[in-house]
C-alpha cells in the first residue's frame, strides 16, 4: 500500500502524497491559499496547546491585534530600504456594488490597509501608549493569528500565501533582560520541537546579512528534513532598542530619565506541520508523533458475520473506555472506536496513511482469547507492525507504550541528524563538489547531501558564492569550537563555526 | 471609585468607561478595527475552551479555511439578490513598490479577493469535493477565525470591522437529521451562554424577514442587556438544501440515486464579551464569572514596612500554591500574587474594575491570626465586601466559593431577564407608548423599557412599524402559549408570541 511515489522516486511529490493520502490538507480554490483539513489542523491544535502552555508558563499573556496595517506604518520602514518592494496583500475598497450585473470594489479607502505579514510595527504602536513608566515594564505579550505573504511559488504547510502562527512581542528596561528573553523563547522552541514533535534541532543564531531588518540577532533553530535540506523551524528576534525608537516607546526610568525600551519578538508558523511530515513520514504515508496526534489509539471493529456485531462493538467500546480513562503526557488518552460503514482493512489503511501511533483490530477471536492485535506505525513492514497482546496488559501500558513511540519517532530523526552533518570537508573546492551533488533521500541509497559544518569568514562576498551553490548558512550554531580552520567558501583563515545546507 | 460615567447616568459611556478601566481592549489606529487587551483577550480564551469542548463532543472537528474569497463566489449569490451591496473589504493588488518615495500598491490582481465575511460558500466548494457518498456523510466541521464586514459604526466588542468567531458548518443525508443538528448546535450555544457566562438566554428562531439569506430557520438565542435592549449571542442556521445545491454538494444515497445534502452553519462571535460586560459589570467596573476568568483569585501582599517583606511575601506565596491545588469547574484555580512595583490600594482597585472574583489582601497582621481578607467581586457596596476568614476554611472552601459567586450572577441576570419582560401590553397602542418611552438602566429607577412578550400577526407591512419604533422582533421563542390574541402591531387577531425589543 506504498504511496505512489516513494521518497527515493521523487521526494517532492511523495510530500504532496503523503499530505493528501493523511487528509491533512489541500490546495483551495483561493489562489496561493490552503484548507487545513481537520486532522492537518488537529495537529496544529495539539502543537498549539503545548507551545501556549509554555509561552504561559515563562510570564507571557495572548492578546489580539488588527489584521489590517495601514499603509503609512510601511512607509516609515521602506524610508530606510533601498529599493523597497514586498509582496502583500492590500485592501484598497470596502465595498462590492452591482454595475450592469457585474460585481465590482467600490468605496476606495482614503489610506489602503495591508493584510499583516508580521505585526511589529502595529504592536509597537500600541506599546508606545501602554509603556509610560518602568513599573509598566516588561510587557510580554503573544498572539495566535493567520498572516499574509504574498508567496509565488505557494506548497502546501511550506509556504501558502496565508499561514497560521504565533507572534510574542515583548519590551523590556534593559538590554540584558530583552537578550536574555530573546534567548529563553528560543529553548521554548527547541525544547517544544524536541520533546513534542520529536524533532531534533540546531539551536544557533543567523549570520549578519541574513538577520530579520532591524534586528540585533536573529536566534533560531533548523531541523533536518529527510531530503538533507535544513528547515527554519522557529525564529526569535532580540530587536534592541532599534524598533522602540522608531515607535517611541519610552518610558520613565527609577532614576526619572526617559529611556527606550528594549524589544523581542518571536515566531513559530504552521509549516512545522510540514517539518512535521518531513522529518517523520514514511513511504506509507504520515507519522504523527503521539504527543501531537489528534487520536492517539484508533480501535477498528472486525465484523465477519451480523451475528457477531453486537459482542464485537461492546468490546471494542469497552477497550476504548479503558484506554480514555488512562492518562499520556498529562492528558486522557485520545481513542476512539472507528464505527464508520466502511470494510474493516479500508480503515486499518486510512489510520496508518493518516499516522495515528496505534491501530487496535479487535474482532470475535480476540473475545475468546481477551487479547488485542495491535499495529504500531511506526513498526510497519517489520514483523512487529502486528502484535497480539493481552488485553490488560495493553491497556495497563499504554502510556509507556506510547512513550516508547515518542522516543523512538525522535531517535531516528536525531540519528538523521548526527549522521548526515559532514564535518570532513576542508576547502572550497570539497564543498563545491560536495553541492554539486544531486541528492533525494539522506536515509536511502541515493544521494547523501545533508549539512556541513565547517567554517566561514564573515567575508559579504560569500553571500553571493552560497547563492550560486543554492546554499545557504542555516546558522551559527551554540556550541563553537573555536578552533581556527580555513573558510570553506574562501580558504581564508576563519574561526567561527557555521551549518552550511540547502534549506526550504 | 466609582466609573466616570454609571449606568444611570450615561449608559453608551459607561460601556465604554468598562473596558478602559478593565484593560480589556481599545481603540486601535487600524480604522474600525480594535486591540483585544489580556485581560479581554484571556476572557475569550476561556469562552472558547468551553465552547470547543463542546463542539468537539458533539462530533465536530476543527478545520481551517482561507481568509480569501474570490469574487466570483459572491457573484452567484448577487445574482439572486436585488441591488446587492455588501460592505466588505476588498483586496485588489498584492505588492507595495516604491514610486517617487512613496509607496503605492502595485501587481493589480485578475481577480479581487474578498476577506470573509463569512465562509459559507468557501467552505461548500470543499464539501462538494469531499462528499461523494452517503458514506462520506454527516461532515460535521468548525473552524475559529477572523472575520471582516465593513460596519461604519464601530464599537468595541459589538461591532468592529474585524472580529473574531467561530463557525460550524456541517451537511447531511437527511433533512430531520440537518434540522436536529441546528437545533443540537442552539442548545449547545445556550448551555455555554447560561452555564459558564452565567448569562441567561431566550431561546428560538427568527421570523421570516430576519432569516440568514438562504437559510430555512435561523434559530438564535437572546440575552437581555442592563439597559434592557436585547443582544443576539449566538445563531443557528438550518439550510435545507439551498446551499448544496448552489455548490452542488451531492452524494450517491444507499439505494444509489444522486442527492443534494442538507446543510447548517452556526457561530458565535468576541461580541459576547460586550454581552458580559452589559450582563454583568457595575458602575466600579468589571465583573467576571469565575468560569471565565482569566484569574479566579489574585493575592495582593501588604507590606507595611521592609522588616516584614519576606514573611508577608511567604504567606501570600503559600496561599497561592495551596489554591493552586484545588479544582473549579474540572480545572485547577487559576490564581495569582500580584507582586508589581505598585501601592497595594491600587492592585486592590485595579483587580476589582478588571472583576477578578475574589482579590484576597494579605498583611502581617493576618499571618499571626493565620486569616485571609477576602474582598468578593460581586459584592461590593455592601458589608460582606470584606471579609476575614480563616486561612485553611478560605483554602477548603475555594471551590464552592467560585460556584456560589458563578451562581448569584446568574441568579441576578435571570432575575432581571424574568422581570422586565412585560406580557401585560394587549394593544398597538400601548405598545407604540411603551417603546416612545427614553430608556437607560432598567435594574435603575430611570426607564424601564425593555422586552415586550406578545402577539404577532406576521403580516409583512409590521416589519415597517417596528423600524419606526426603533424595535425588532428578537425570536419568536420555543415556549409558545398557542392562544389566540391581537397582534400588537395591527390589533389583527394572531397566535404567534414574539419577544419584541430594541437591540444592539
Amino acid at each position: 500500500m506504498t504511496l505512489q511515489n516513494t521518497r527515493e522516486k521523487n521526494y517532492p511529490e511523495w510530500y504532496q502524497n503523503v499530505i493528501s493520502a493523511a487528509d491533512m490538507g489541500e490546495v483551495s480554490s483561493s489562489p496561493g491559499c490552503m484548507v487545513f483539513r481537520p486532522w492537518g489542523y488537529g495537529i496544529w491544535e495539539r502543537i498549539q496547546r503545548a507551545l501556549d502552555n509554555k509561552i504561559k508558563e515563562t510570564g507571557h499573556e495572548n492578546c489580539y491585534f488588527p489584521i489590517f496595517i495601514p499603509l503609512s506604518y510601511f512607509q516609515k520602514e521602506a524610508n530606510h530600504v533601498e529599493g523597497f518592494a514586498k509582496e502583500m496583500a492590500i485592501v484598497t475598497h470596502s465595498r462590492l456594488t452591482m454595475k450592469d450585473g457585474k460585481l465590482v470594489p467600490d468605496g476606495k479607502l482614503e489610506e489602503p490597509l495591508i493584510v499583516r505579514p508580521t505585526s511589529e510595527t502595529i504592536i509597537a504602536d500600541s506599546f508606545s501608549k501602554w509603556i509610560k513608566s518602568y513599573r509598566d515594564l516588561p510587557v510580554m505579550i503573544n498572539q495566535w493569528a493567520n498572516v499574509v505573504r504574498w508567496e509565488m511559488r505557494p506548497r502546501l504547510f511550506l509556504r501558502t500565501r496565508e499561514f497560521l502562527w504565533q507572534e510574542g512581542h515583548t519590551a523590556h528596561a534593559t538590554f540584558e533582560e530583552a537578550e536574555k528573553e530573546a534567548k529563553t523563547m528560543l529553548g521554548v522552541y527547541a525544547s517544544v520541537a524536541q520533546n513534542v514533535l520529536a524533532m531534533p534541532v540546531i539551536k544557533g543564531k543567523k549570520p549578519e546579512y541574513d538577520k530579520f531588518p532591524g534586528a540585533v540577532d536573529t536566534y533560531c533553530i533548523e531541523a533536518m528534513m529527510q531530503d538533507g535540506r535544513s528547515l527554519q523551524a522557529g525564529t526569535s528576534h532580540f530587536l534592541g532598542q532599534n524598533f522602540a525608537k522608531s515607535a517611541n516607546i519610552r518610558f520613565q526610568s527609577k532614576e526619572g530619565t526617559q529611556e527606550y525600551a528594549y524589544t523581542t519578538s518571536w515566531g513559530v508558523t504552521s509549516r512545522l506541520i510540514g517539518s512535521l511530515i518531513m522529518t517523520h513520514a514514511d513511504d506509507e504515508g504520515m507519522v504523527v508523533p503521539p504527543k501531537i496526534a489528534p487520536q492517539q489509539v484508533v480501535i477498528v471493529p472486525i465484523i465477519k458475520d451480523k451475528s457477531t456485531q453486537n459482542e464485537v462493538m461492546l468490546y471494542a467500546t469497552k477497550l476504548c473506555s479503558a484506554l480514555s480513562e488512562k492518562f499520556y503526557d498529562g492528558e486522557k488518552i485520545r481513542v476512539k472506536v472507528d464505527t464508520r460503514d466502511k470494510s474493516s482493512v479500508d480503515k486499518m489503511w486510512e489510520w496508518t496513511r493518516k499516522g495515528a501511533p496505534i491501530v487496535c483490530e479487535v474482532g470475535s477471536r480476540d473475545i475468546e482469547n481477551e487479547v488485542v492485535m495491535v499495529r504500531t506505525r511506526t513498526k510497519i513492514n517489520t514483523s512487529e507492525w502486528k502484535q497480539i497482546i493481552p488485553l490488560n496488559e495493553f491497556i495497563n501500558l499504554i502510556s509507556s507504550r506510547l512513550e516508547d513511540l515518542q522516543n523512538s519517532l525522535f531517535n531516528v530523526a536525531k540519528k538523521r541528524l548526527l549522521d548526515n552533518q559532514r564535518t570532513d570537508i576542508k576547502t572550497a573546492e570539497e564543498m563545491k563538489d560536495y553541492f554539486s551533488q544531486q541528492n533525494s533521500w539522506v536515509d536511502g541509497a541515493k544521494g547523501k547531501v545533508a549539512f556541513v559544518r565547517g567554517k566561514w569568514c564573515e567575508d559579504p562576498a560569500t553571500v553571493e558564492k552560497m547563492k550560486e551553490m543554492k546554499i545557504s548558512i542555516r546558522c551559527i550554531p551554540e556550541d563553537q569550537t573555536k578552533k581556527e580552520g580555513n573558510c570553506l567558501l574562501t580558504n581564508k583563515k576563519a574561526v567561527l563555526d557555521v551549518i552550511y545546507a540547502r534549506s526550504y
